[in-house]
């Protein structure tokens, strides 16, 4: 029999990496929650009616669909099978496809339960996604996305917490050099407008996007291609290169688009978010005014962010933005208005590894690895293991009698932190072999002064 | 356009469900963590040829197979196509599935990883399943599994810890009367050899598991029918129904299965796990030796468990027991001995629900809802918000200007405890109103001591 594998783009977590993973996840969900952020988990598989149309003819490519169960050709016309045409058959044997994002589930979610719901909704979830893309450094085919959404009310103030979520959950995970980018669509369709581009606004924004990565030679370039005159252009970049802090920005561009309606909305947003970091008795450190800012979903509609690790070749870690219709690719006719963030739990994840940021505590093991040597002093040792955890330590006995050696190779191997180290002398006094495994120093002390010195 | 449905079988979890499933899961992670368990996460899809085989007959038709991508049908045969037979099929289009339980992905994965995996194994697993059964009340096509299992030992302390497990996990659910019945595969076998129906072990077991279910009469037909003598049965329900104490039990049965091995076995490892509980300062309350507990799983070779909770029509919510050959399915030539306990999260859940027992707290929202009513006093509200919540308060703002009935409501409907209300007059005095949501009343108090009282 062949060794078993896995699927491409697919990971197993092993207890020392789902440690991590659970710090991270575990940083994101009490910040959610801190700011009244409530669960929501929706089924690994949708109906791929549910699914399909919603991101692009690429999406719906990369969507992973499930064959129907049972005898699934059985009611298929045999001409559809002999034409031989996948996405035509696939469609007749399978109506069920996974989760590709969690904002469609959400608007899906809401639109089911409509009249349960409270507005404002203020939901997070957190789950896997799968995405049939081809797998590469970074990219896989199963990973989690970390999703933080408030549905029904247009007003700023929640614009303004997703970015205090982002400073505080950047400050809880001890990352301190990074930068949330923010602008706003209405700024870009004012600096459509004013480079005569309305109607044209995605082809700009497209390429505008990729300005940090491309450079602005390129841009220009493949601008040019998609017909933009020179003139445009150097209009664009002078714009798109207003300089100073935020509050400059804001001034200077709310003279230079004063005479589009949709950039002064921009400007005017983006100067309230900037307000209510005062109002929050939060500064704005680490927030910029990108005027280049795009992002690439054409659904957002008000403030857009986006953040970046500084000094790390790793991409956004995280982003977000307005939209103004999250239910009506469902058919409903109400204009419901939210505003949304999402982490990226692998991005994080190797940041954090790259700029050795997890804490040590965080490495998964047990505290206490309870060693023993015959059948005789079991009795003993166990009562202690119980004495251990009833203390809240986590703790474990190794289970077979074994050469005081073996048991703590395996200490070693799984990063137990201390091994309590029991036999017939030590049960005789009561005074118990702690062995700091780090350190490799040891002391003897009684049970009752172990677990404070472990507890405190 | 119609409403979204889901697909049959699956569920969403709101925010209510949600606080409280992660109440349970909460509770069963930090059991395991306590005893030294690591978590471990494979993918939700695996390789057919992972899945295949493992599941009998049956399983396999349960398994949810995913179509492969893209132009799945370009290389497949057209004579296969043309019998219209799904399996053939379908072992042509579909080469991963989804994840039937967290057995197997767990035995792939330790043989893997064998070499980078410390002897004694010990990890638990938290994840949904996915199982094409035909949905029906408290069945569903995708739940969640909990398990913890331990490889690479057959130290009975293994099986006490398990229902020590068990035991912490009840207690701190708050749920009091339940039983754990445990057996043996020795017994059992003992008890076939003694009814002389050796070689016939599983025919029996299958149907002696329906004893509770079905009662004596029912299971006697059923093994006459199957062709076993009335003298057998008189014989097997003899032994079934051996009464007393675990010890007393323990003690006529090393009598009655004196000559079998493997029942003398079954019965010395019971009599060690019951010695084990003592050893743990724990006592065996809530334990008890069940000789017609036979579960169904075949592979199971030594200690059996199952729990139920007593007074509530919910079958059992957790079940285990000791195998001897977790990778053999793989071609392992190691024989990996292995012990392992399995929570169902939804029966405990209707069972909870059904008792009441769910505290207060898991309640789903945020504590404190702060109301604000005009943009003039905004400033000094949300400053009031930050502080909350830099107290670890979880907290929010109603966004938008309302009237404070609307306020309330929303706080009401969302089972906020407290409400905020700030005005002018609160802002000059620095007293602010805290209104208690549940028993209607409100105080004034400074920020300080609102914090203190919350808080402590």
């Amino acid at each position: 029999m062949e060794k078993p594998t896995l699927p491409k783009g697919t990971r197993d977590f092993g207890p020392a990496v789902m440690a991590k993973r659970q710090f991270i996840l575990n940083t994101i969900r009490t910040v959610f929650q801190r700011f009244g952020f409530l669960p929501l988990e929706t089924p690994a598989m949708e109906n791929l009616s549910t699914l399909t149309g919603k991101y692009g003819d690429e999406g719906d490519q990369l969507l992973f669909k499930v064959l129907n169960s049972g005898d699934f050709l059985k009611d298929i016309d045999a001409s559809k099978l002999e034409t031989r045409n996948s996405k035509l058959v696939a469609s007749e044997i399978s109506e069920k496809g996974l989760r590709y994002d969690l904002t469609v589930p959400f608007a899906r979610y809401v639109v089911m339960n409509r009249h349960e719901i409270t507005l404002p909704f203020k939901r997070y979830q957190i789950q896997p996604v799968w995405r049939a893309d081809r797998p590469q450094k970074g990219r896989y085919r199963e990973f989690y996305q970390c999703d933080a959404d408030v549905v029904g009310t247009d007003s700023l103030i929640c614009e303004a917490e997703i970015v205090l979520m982002i400073k505080e959950v950047m400050q809880h995970l001890s990352i301190h050099d990074y930068t949330i980018k923010i602008n706003h669509r209405g700024v870009l369709n004012g600096i459509a407008e004013q480079v005569n581009a309305s109607g044209r606004e995605s082809d700009l924004f497209v390429v505008i996007d990729k300005l940090e990565k491309i450079g602005e030679e390129n841009v220009r370039n493949e601008l040019s291609e998609k017909g933009f005159a020179a003139q445009q252009l150097d209009k664009l970049f002078e714009l798109l290169k207003t300089a100073g802090t935020a509050q400059q920005k804001l001034n200077i561009l709310s003279t230079s688009l004063a005479s589009s309606t949709s950039g002064k909305k921009g400007i005017d947003d983006l100067k309230d978010v900037f307000k209510l970091f005062e109002h929050y008795q939060a500064n704005s450190d680490h927030v910029e005014f990108d005027v280049a800012l795009a992002r690439g979903l054409s659904y957002y509609t008000g403030c857009i962010f986006e953040v970046k690790i500084n000094n790390v070749a790793i991409g956004s870690v995280s982003g977000g933005g307005r939209y103004d219709n999250l239910t009506q690719a469902f058919g409903s006719k109400e204009q419901l208005s939210g505003v949304g963030i999402s982490f990226g739990i692998d991005r994080i994840y190797d940041a954090m590894e790259e700029l050795n940021l997890f804490p040590k505590e965080t490495l998964a093991s047990s505290k206490v690895l309870v060693c023993h040597f015959d059948d005789a002093t079991r009795h003993y040792v166990l009562s202690m293991l119980t004495r251990l955890r009833a203390a809240g330590i986590n703790s474990e006995v190794y289970p077979d009698i074994a050469k005081l050696k073996k048991q703590l190779d395996y200490a070693n191997k799984k990063n137990i932190s201390f091994c309590l180290v029991i036999g017939e002398e030590e049960i005789q006094s009561g005074s118990l072999t702690l062995k700091n495994m780090e350190r490799g120093e040891q002391e003897k002390l009684s049970i009752e002064n172990i677990i404070h010195k472990l507890t405190h």
